[in-house]
């Protein structure tokens, strides 16, 4: 699997004062601790960028590759703002992303075919509600492939998000666990390996208490990882939850088991 | 799932002698520790007890059954030990355990007939050999369940132990990766939904840094347990692996998930 890190965001304060002042600094800071905390890639969550988005996601992709060689995911609803970020990015860039929303199907689905780019498409319908179990995500993954098909684009490119359930729903916990089957049936499901990402910290989203909070990441992420998961998107500066990745990897590796990469 | 105290162990320094001078004391110590600490079964491991293996056993027995009403698994090759055992017990009591090796099968599994006892089947060879997949283990879940029906049981007596590998086999965490799909696949295999067992610990036996270890069990427990493990033996005075266990059990739990049980 691959560990994304998620902490590059707007609702980091520093981010989004870097981003307003277009100091390239916190950004290329971030980052660096980012790659240093065991990051394979990072997203870049700008939120919509409703003024200069063009200029700002710009600003972002470029302060980033200053520093990291790093794929990169472009995480905004702007396909302004993304389609700046894919025109100046060198790194690997992966859309992050679409969905059934029809906006998003007209404006976001069609640069991946322009840029020839991975794509994620969340498993939420039109309306962008989550469906409340399992059999209903896998519905609308099997329209979602076939609005994806329609856009001209080859299997390998598409990533499926079937969307980690915040605990706090009132179903969350059996939304998390149905989504184990749905990582499992995807493949089988649209007839070929697609791959598939989560969101990690999602789970814990809304109010708790820290500890408890890593504790029920790092318990629920072997279960993501064991069930084929294939892209995590999470904190890379929660220490836990990266040495239960590093631990999972050492379990599930094809390779002889070392203590030393534990 | 049913967390099992693995601590009352005659590799245990102060286990062995309290046995060995008939002190109950140390014995009730340490159940009540393990009550405390979480535990909601007691496997008594006590080796064979070579001398006087009848009168230790039900000492053991009685000096657990002083202090706690939990179930108790009887966890000794002794036949003699093991029957003496069942008959001192009050408690619901589980054999511990039966494989194909054939003294086994003539002394052990009868006895869960004769105490109308649930009795734990290990999946290994004749010789007591590990099976080295996950194939192979099923190939004997097949014939011990022949065996077991012969001995005139019914079904829902019987848990089976596929075997935790350790990790310095040399394939060790392949096994215990198949081991996952063995879990899921006895109850479809036998017809019938089979409960199965796993000793945690056994992940981690030999050598290696003992917060690397905890580490590998707190990953490797939600693995076991999303792919439908019912019965965990393990040192329940590891309180992180204690923790991860009731994290599982909350993520797993049909009921509203709440912060309050992690």
């Amino acid at each position: 699997m691959i560990l994304i890190a998620d902490n590059i965001r707007i609702t980091n304060r520093a981010i989004e004062k870097a981003i307003d002042e277009f100091d390239p600094q916190p950004i290329r800071e971030m980052t660096k601790r980012c790659e240093s905390a065991g990051a394979e890639a990072i997203d870049i969550n700008s939120g919509p960028l409703n003024r200069d988005p063009e200029k700002k996601m710009e600003f972002l992709v470029e302060s980033i590759q200053d520093v990291t060689d790093l794929p990169l995911l472009i995480d905004t609803t702007n396909s302004k703002a993304l389609e700046a970020g894919l025109r100046a990015s060198k790194n690997k860039t992966i859309i992050n992303g679409f969905s059934l929303e029809p906006v998003k199907l007209k404006s976001i689905l069609p640069l991946a075919e322009k840029f020839d780019a991975d794509i994620i498409g969340y498993l939420l319908y039109p309306n962008s509600h989550v469906p409340p179990d399992g059999p209903q995500r896998l519905n609308v993954a099997v329209e979602l492939f076939s609005e994806y098909k329609k856009a001209g684009l080859t299997n390998e490119h598409l990533i499926i998000d079937p969307i980690v359930a915040p605990l706090i729903w009132q179903d969350g916990n059996s939304q998390d666990m149905e989504m184990l089957s749905v990582i499992r049936t995807l493949p089988e499901l649209l007839g070929f390996d697609v791959r598939t990402i989560g969101g990690l910290s999602n789970l814990t989203a809304g109010k708790g208490d820290r500890g408890k909070k890593l504790l029920m990441e790092e318990t629920y992420l072997p279960m993501l990882l064991e069930a084929g998961l294939s892209m995590v998107l999470m904190d890379v500066f929660h220490e836990k939850t990266m040495r239960a990745a590093r631990a999972c990897r050492a379990l599930m590796s094809p390779k002889v088991f070392s203590w030393e990469e534990v």
